[in-house]
């Protein structure tokens, strides 16, 4: 009873793949796949939309379920978890026992619900969000968080490794949603804040070429406080360590404020963040630092 | 006739400088020329606040001419324009002649109106914006901006370098104010985002540890966009380089929120983001890149 009567398993560099949904990101995804060398079957609702990957060298399945049955690993990137159930229902059987990785766009609740419907299936499931660009997939410049079974993604890690760096966020399926819309969101406050600067700069015909490297070079100075922020959270004590509380910023915002109008600039960016500081202030917490707005974001003041 | 028969002028390291008002930020400029070894002269409306400085070497003046008399460079740093007027106002005959650098925190329209009052009285004006917390003031930490005269920037640069790195942001006296300002509103935007960021990774109990390395990898990253986006609003052409315009955004931003009710944390800070991005989309130019909504805030669409 040798191990070697047994066939080997493909190696994970040739692992075949099936991507379902072929928009700029399944597009990409599956792209990736046949770069790296992998027989890839690929889907689309509309099927001319895998004509440039078969092209590359992809096989187009006729449907969902001879798609699903081509490999033992699924991925499926398409408009929302609606349209998952709706395309997968057919093929839930097809897919017992073998893995399927959703990297469409949802949130944490969703992703749960996902999982627990896989497993009253017998599949396996990873919930992924993608943090990159279609282009960027393939690249060093993309990552994937997912999250689900830790032994599922170690299986299939190799494999998923080819669409970007793989991140696994945690056991909880919804985790990988969560860690994408929270990385989200602080891409979104960036590039808020980058708006109104630029909206400022613009106002007074400030070149680019010379507040671009004051701007860039603040914004790195001013990311360093993110642990510390981080730290205060996770203690909810907003009183360590604080240099200027919120109650001098708070004051100090009416500034900002003002010049923006002086300037022209709609100051609509800024006036949540303003109202949320006059509430912590009026809470009782003007000593403490800034960062205590997260517990009125959180319901707990 | 031979320029040796003049006296030196006091070589800059050793030039006599006045601070007026000795709140936090005062107290900290002040310690800075005296750590330096600058004969420094201070004053406050309540005088005891220079006790601290006395002990490091610092003289007291009785009043704001005395304290405007004793050197060829006087700083203010005062609660608001306002009262650098009104703290001013018997010392502007003292003034002539002299040099006023006025770090009190204003606007653009501000530091504009007091360049003309300098100029009527006779002395020299800049107008300056700290970007530091007084204990980062004298350290590499800290850069303050200037506008104003070139020549007289050029002449105090030196001693105004201890306080830390000196920016000249232009002629106009109201460039100092308004880049401190967009700067800010960077500062303040990217802290929106981190806070809402925090917030979600708190509501799943995400460990700061675990979630801070992959937060402030991605603002790196994502931070990178900023000389793209800033080329766009000097061109106006919000169509340059799109990879994932703000059609596509604005209708995934959705998830953002639905994710942040779901986790129970507040959606108050990306509000008025969502609301401009369906303005620009409303607008026709949903296949342009998000930067666009700059259009808006500088009430141009």
């Amino acid at each position: 009873m040798s191990n070697t009567s047994a066939p080997a398993p493909a190696p994970a560099s040739a692992a075949p793949v099936t991507v379902l949904g072929l928009g700029a990101m399944g597009q990409a995804l599956a792209t990736a796949f046949l770069t790296a060398g992998h027989p890839t079957t690929v889907w689309n609702r509309t099927p001319d939309k895998a004509d440039p990957l078969v092209a590359l060298g992809a096989v187009r399945a006729g449907d969902v379920t001879a798609a699903v049955a081509a490999s033992p690993l699924v991925i499926a990137c398409i408009l929302d978890y609606a349209s998952v159930y709706e395309t997968l229902a057919p093929a839930t059987g097809a897919l017992a026992g073998r893995t399927l990785v959703n990297l469409t766009t949802g949130t944490p609740a969703e992703a749960r619900e996902a999982a627990e419907w896989a497993a009253s299936h017998g599949f396996a499931y990873l919930d992924g969000g993608i943090m990159a660009v279609p282009p960027g997939i393939g690249t060093e410049q993309a990552f994937i968080l997912y999250s689900g079974e830790r032994e599922v993604f170690d299986a299939h890690r190799e494999v998923l490794e080819r669409l970007g760096a793989a991140h696994f966020a945690g056991a909880e399926p919804g985790l990988a949603a969560l860690l994408d819309i929270a990385l989200l969101s602080g891409m979104y406050g960036l590039f808020s804040g980058v708006f109104h600067a630029l909206a400022l700069a613009d106002s007074a015909n400030v070149p680019a070429a010379e507040f671009v490297p004051l701007l860039s070079s603040w914004i790195g100075a001013m990311a360093t406080a993110v642990p510390h922020m981080a730290h205060q959270v996770e203690t909810g004590d907003y009183a360590d360590g604080v240099v200027s509380n919120i109650g001098m910023q708070a004051a100090a915002f009416g500034n900002l404020l003002r010049a923006s109008e002086e300037q022209g600039v709609r100051p609509d960016l800024f006036t949540a963040l303003h109202s949320l500081m006059q509430e912590r202030v009026a809470g009782g917490h003007g000593a403490e630092d800034l960062t205590g707005v997260v517990e009125l974001l959180r319901n707990r003041a």
